[in-house]
């Protein structure tokens, strides 16, 4: 009987940092060879982190990856590795080593490159052609990396003609709210398509925008998932696989003797690394409880994944929030203290005239709550200073938007200064639909260096806290916080609704027309009202240029803003 | 005979303003008509825009363009036209229309799309296949797009091989310094090798961070530059071709009966639309005078048109510029007044306790060359409020760098007051060193609308400045202020070269690291100090979290910061 123990590491890898990252590969190997693991995969560019853009330009990071690929290989004894990096030949390959005890066997090279959403592959590299089939403990193991499994006619179908029952995939898949189940559908399709065991290898992490969640899975030749991933931290998933369910599930479908016809022209060849069957495995494999991940939990540990490894890997301990008593900076909070912990984390409230009473209550319960450090800091005189000095300027012109501005700069400011005085990274507070709707003050409120939950819509914020609250068993968000009329309070009995509808109007328009393409007349056609639809659509499109200069921040929608649409500011199109 | 008369339109595009390009197409299509122009094409996506990014996911963005295309086929009565369109056929592709009196004849599909430095085709097009040959009034004439005519395996061996005597080659090519003369060897190559006159139309005009120069050419069949169009302005070339001279050409040249023995394979067929020769001309060509530009003055052209279409296409009228009276918001100023007027362009001096007596004497002195505004508000008042109010912050904590950039960020929230209050949008001063090693205050002197000399290096705002004065015959830029050291004055007696390289030696290193790629070993090969080589390069590493929040302005190099260059901020990798 042919089992092979499969294990699946899902590291969380840092751009550029090759020598921290070949150090986690080889404890993993280590860990993997301690479980009897005949073949352990790991994700694409595991090497490099995902995705390394322009550093692919410099010729040194090529070359400094490919070393560190030899101190993979010479490690890999007693095992078969398969991982991510960048091979050179006179152009760059997205690419995954096999390597078995010690040896470089052979190098795939990704065939499909994704250009599309936040992927720029054709950038930087050369599609490969060719995907041969490794004999691995007797084993028929097709490679290929990512974008080349949501191909229909890419390399399995070829792959599985030349004798491959086992596909081992390696990935870099980003998280966002819909992508679990678009991935586990497409899995069990595949699978069923050509009767074929699918190792499905995704990293973790978090890097500038994109938060990888890993929720690695492997499914049998009937698409059913047989070991799963955790979701949002490492993991090593090990699992042995009956080959022979293989050969069975083959000999029953006609499919695959109809398809093997033409097999002899696909040109795919086998290339034989080892025929002996894989081993006994004497060792047990820990057992692993199952679990689900609802929608709001899964967004909740992005956003926490994400932030944390935003200010870890870029070298920051602490963090500095302005909490104005909103439910947007409270929540930043909550996930700032689950992300850094409590002893990193510095609110800041910085009170006006035209702040609330509960706005200041209600911070200071939210740090009592967090156990959190909080600084108070009065905006008045240096606003009143600042019109002062204005005034002549200003002469005969009536207050407006320049004044409620210049309070949300101020603010931003101190934070600023407390973020250069002591190091600690900002996290800007703002929600998608105030990005999108351009409802945020450049340099003021959207001052920062990380904007936690830029693509969280209003809506989403709700949900979220009462998540937050329900999780701990108590409201750490006070409730009075999530019952508050949402305002900027920066003039008197301001409220968002004076500018903006109502988000639960808002946010379906926004889903609309930035996620989904939708033109106005479309999103009519759903029921809104045409006024408001225009309006919202006309905002969305004047604040391209604000959003240019907004701090990155964790992707959890099929679209976020930044990398992932990419308008011009210059732009006289109508689309309202 | 057969003597075609060829026509150039050099437009200046709006990118989404389908209506207002149109008209300008058809008004071009007249002047060409008076002219008796047989032949008139006009640039790469002149009809949305060049390069309309995620507006092309819109649906009825696609509509719209070919909508337009229809009108200027109508439009097109006894003239043929080429003219770029975005062509929908379940993939999009960047297209060129064919229009013989009247009527649409051919469309094609850009071969070669371009998907490196700035450009991102392929996140949008499918890339064409086929290139039929055009027989128009007897002349064979081959169409293509752009990138195509870069490519010598391209469509044109194939269209000459097939019969093409013109090739009409439409344009959108982004300025930088060394283009032009990238253009002019690549376009003499192809015409030798292939004995064929090469028609080479440009756009002009800025787009966010492009701007596009024009310069368009004609090159008969040696490669020689038979007409040309004026860099950074509208403008029609028109120009008479003796056709026979190609058939001459090829006669004496015995490449081309060698490659034609293959021509009846490569598929490409003639469409005949007019086999009658091309109408007798009497309408004479007005008279153009030769000129040629040199390096600064081109760069210079290219900043004035990249600010102004900047401004003048997203609707503002009026720029606000803070003068410290220091050499690049000097430079601004002075690019600001010929882009707009002078009455468009508003200067603040914002002098605190650290400013020189200079730089206040120096700004007003260059507010008077310009016949500018001039506000003046102190900052002293606000700040030592903000230190006030910071106070218990900052207990104990010495002075630096918090202080310094305080200075900065109260100067950046009273010109975006302004702004805020005036409609004025505010252009930033930074240049390209700065950018570089992150020499700039985030928020501070950062702040604004557009960054107009973001791509310029300092030791070349020296010169641009030198032109400026050479330019106007007396010293617009007054001599001080391009003789005094440089200093951000934010703390006393401050000088930029206490945290930077001298800029003679700084600016190369930038260059050879930015633009070229190479690496700190090549860097110190080229004879530059080690350690000086490797802090530049940690400052341009570490500072790309700040350019990710600058505002766009006018790529001049090769390769400027933003759309241009693409690292990730979270990055370990260490190239210093």
């Amino acid at each position: 009987m042919r089992n092979l123990r499969l294990g699946l590491a899902q590291i969380n890898s840092t751009v550029g940092d090759l020598k921290g990252n070949t150090a986690r590969i080889k404890q993993y190997i280590d860990q993997a060879r301690n479980l009897g693991v005949d073949l352990l995969s790991f994700p694409e560019l595991a090497i490099t982190g995902y995705p390394p853009e322009d550093l692919l330009f410099k010729a040194e990071f090529i070359k400094d990856n490919r070393t560190c690929l030899e101190e993979v290989v010479n490690y890999s004894r007693d095992i078969a590795v398969v991982v991510g990096f960048v091979d050179s030949q006179e152009d760059l390959y997205n690419s995954a080593a096999v390597i078995f005890d010690g040896k470089l066997c052979g190098i795939y090279h990704k065939m499909y490159l994704p250009n599309y959403g936040v992927f720029d592959e054709d950038r930087y590299f050369r599609r490969g052609s060719g995907s041969p089939v490794y004999i691995i403990y007797g084993v028929g193991v097709g490679v290929n990396i990512c974008e080349d499994i949501w191909h229909p006619t890419g390399p399995i179908p070829y792959q599985v003609q030349a004798g491959a029952e086992l596909i081992v995939n390696i990935d870099a898949s980003p998280y966002d709210a819909l992508k679990r189940q678009k991935r586990e559908r497409m899995l069990y399709t595949r699978a069923n398509d050509h009767r074929v065991f699918i190792s499905y290898n995704n990293l973790i992490g978090g890097q500038d925008e994109l938060v990888f969640d890993g929720q690695s899975m492997v499914v049998n030749e009937r698409g059913e998932i047989i070991a799963q991933g955790k979701a949002f931290v490492e993991d090593l998933i090990v699992t042995d696989l009956e080959i022979e369910r293989v050969t069975r599930a083959r000999l029953r479908d006609p499919r695959m003797r109809q398809e093997k016809q033409g097999a002899g022209e696909t040109g795919i060849k086998q290339v034989i690394i080892s025929k002996s069957a894989p081993r006994d495995h004497k060792i047990p494999i820990p057992q692993r409880s199952v679990y689900t991940v609802d929608m709001v939990e899964e967004v909740y540990s992005a956003l926490v994944l994400g932030t944390g490894d935003y200010v870890r890997k870029n070298g920051f301990h602490q963090v500095v929030i302005g909490l104005s008593g909103g439910i947007d900076s409270t929540l930043v909070a909550v996930i700032a203290v689950d992300a850094l912990g409590a002893d990193n984390v510095v609110g800041v409230s910085m009170p006006s005239m035209y702040s609330s009473e509960g706005s200041k209550t209600d911070a200071q319960l939210l740090a009592q709550n967090l156990g959190i450090k909080l600084i108070t800091i009065p905006i008045n005189d240096t606003y009143h200073s600042y019109l002062k000095t204005l005034e002549p300027a200003f002469a005969g012109a009536k207050p407006g938007v320049a004044e409620e501005n210049l309070q949300a700069r101020v603010r931003g400011n101190l934070l600023m200064a407390l973020s250069n005085k002591f190091g600690w990274l900002v996290l800007s507070t703002g929600n998608k639909s105030e990005m999108a709707t351009g409802y945020a003050t450049l340099y003021g409120d959207m001052a920062g260096g990380f904007a936690v939950i830029k693509d969280v819509p209003k809506t989403l914020v709700y949900k979220l806290s009462d998540y937050v609250n329900q999780k701990a068993g108590r409201d750490i968000i006070p409730q009075v916080v999530i019952d508050k009329p949402p305002s900027a309070e920066l003039r008197p009995d301001q409220k968002d609704t004076d500018s903006l509808p109502p988000y639960d109007i808002l946010d379906p328009i926004i889903q609309a027309y930035v996620e989904e393409d939708h033109s106005a007349s479309d999103i009519i056609a759903m029921g809104y009202d045409g006024e408001t639809v225009r309006r919202v659509i006309r905002m969305v499109d004047r604040n391209e240029y604000k959003r240019r200069q907004a701090a990155p921040g964790v992707k959890i929608t099929p679209r976020a803003f930044g990398r992932d649409r990419r308008l011009p500011i210059t732009s006289k199109y109508n689309s309202g």
